[in-house]
């Protein structure tokens, strides 16, 4: 079977070909990006092309070439904040990417099923009652990026039911992992307090924003076991959520990380990071996808912690030792 | 006070101008349409450019130029049926140029009130217990036209929300009057029907569409003047139906205009113009904008037909006598 992954520099699409390699026999994978992945790929079934996604013709040219079973469409500017201060460029870009690849499915008849990954952030500011969030209800997006989210999702759905294209779309809520960029809220204070567990003359404060936010944290493993069942068993034009079903405050968290890591630290708000008009809570139902394709998570909290300390840990030791 | 108006060269910007001339002193209008007018436009108050809006810095500079008070949007592709032949094109353009008229209007901090005119196809297929359709039903797009313009609120509200702009949405249902193209179904039969009366030997044979399917028409006249009211005094971020708020089948208007022109005349079914997976029923409810800005339909649906009928008579004696 040959898997198509865009974004494939990006810490999912890392998961997702580990996922592939502990799970899927006779696979070969070709990864899209605009820029080369940070790691050393080895695997000999899997192929990187350094790709603008916005270069409509070549990607034409790849897909036909490829003639892909799957696509995972994990390529976006998926920065909210970023979003806000280019709000046309975010907006074109997420879109015109996608036109790009289903245009190319529909004009060379190609089979594939592909599956558009979307963002609990397209849900928008929610109220109390509404939670948790399914997906029927409808999207409320606030953010220039989660307007290009939600489009793309109507796109599919016309390209699935008008087209006939096999598309399958998510709403992907806030996943977490190892390799996963410091610029995201949980591997910043585990790198953190790695640090200040290598220092303990140092001050033992951790910088944060508003910590009485509460988020649902999924695995990211969990998170491209959704995707494989997904792509091969979920229905065409529909949406599914995917989420751990439960709520974590930032402030939960910490006290977590603090226990599993033996620290004891003292929490600081930097206004730097507070964002204006966020929800207090956001939680997701994955009732559908676990009726649907019998997906729910397999691991808890403290076991993704886990790993994620274990994972900044090593890269500490191995920035010492280089 | 200054009104930008695009797709000008459409027949409800002609409406639009005719209401302020009759309505409204002290006006200066600058139409800008892709097309020049097929009339002769001749009031010294009223200039139009030829533009493509698709040319950012090009309208960015007629925009800080002409700094408009008010702006009234138009233009669009808003062929369902070109839609679902080249429906990147259709969702790139129509959200590509609304971007270009807002971006400009951010980044040159003009304070005008803009009106974006978007249409009763967001609603895609509805069920009778939603009828008639109010503002708060979500929409369920399944054209890419629809899906376009559906982007566009959605694009509105954030920068309504998010950077102050002062954006009020319609919904609009379908328009109907004189100088409307004969591509819009209404228009068609008065001018086949013209025609008939004309040449009362041909076989008195009106070729339709299915006539079983029910719209709320609303005259083009009231249309305009809920566009300037909505200017004045719709609430930025909010959306309004303009809707007769009265349902009529294609049959009951045919039969209405035989009787208005004194004519009897047999129904044929043209395959062609039958529509996939169209509603049976499309009513409005226009509750909201008449609490909010006191308007509601003045012309009756027998009143809009006998302008129409009028307009096509003349039209016919025009081609006679040139």
């Amino acid at each position: 079977m040959k898997y198509l992954v865009t974004g494939f520099s990006g810490f999912v699409a890392r998961h997702f070909t580990q996922f592939l390699e502990e799970n899927v026999e006779n696979v070969h994978v070709l990864g899209l990006d605009i820029g080369a992945p940070h790691y050393n790929e080895t695997r000999p079934w899997v192929q990187f092309e350094q790709i603008n996604l916005l270069e409509k013709d070549r990607l034409e040219a790849v897909i036909r070439s490829f003639a892909p079973d799957y696509i995972l469409h994990l390529a976006s500017m998926s920065s909210v904040s970023k979003s806000w201060e280019e709000p046309e460029k975010s907006f074109t870009n997420n879109t015109n990417i996608f036109l790009n690849l289903v245009e190319a499915l529909r004009h060379n008849h190609i089979p594939a099923r592909l599956l558009s990954v979307g963002s609990s952030e397209e849900y928008g500011i929610v109220t109390e009652t509404e939670l948790p969030l399914r997906e029927n209800m409808h999207p409320n997006p606030i953010s220039p990026y989660a307007v290009a989210r939600v489009s793309q999702e109507l796109l599919s759905k016309v390209y699935a039911h008008g087209y006939g294209l096999q598309i399958v779309l998510t709403r992907s809520f806030n996943h977490i992992g190892r390799w996963q960029n410091t610029r995201f809220v949980i591997p910043s204070f585990v790198k953190q307090l790695v640090d200040l567990k290598k220092y303990p003359e140092r001050a033992q404060v951790l910088y944060t924003g508003d910590t009485s936010i509460v988020r649902d944290f999924v695995d990211v493993r969990d998170v491209v076991h959704a995707y494989h069942l997904l792509l091969q068993k979920g229905q065409s034009g529909q949406v599914y959520n995917i989420c751990s079903g439960k709520g974590h405050s930032l402030r939960e968290i910490i006290a977590l990380l603090s226990e599993l890591m033996e620290l004891e630290i003292k929490i600081r708000t930097n206004p730097k990071f507070l964002r204006p008009a966020d929800n207090p809570r956001i939680i997701g139902s994955y009732r559908k996808i676990a009726q649907e394709v019998g997906w729910k998570p397999r691991y808890s909290l403290r076991e993704s912690l886990q790993d994620i300390i274990q994972f900044w840990e090593m890269e500490a030791i191995a920035q010492t030792t280089t």
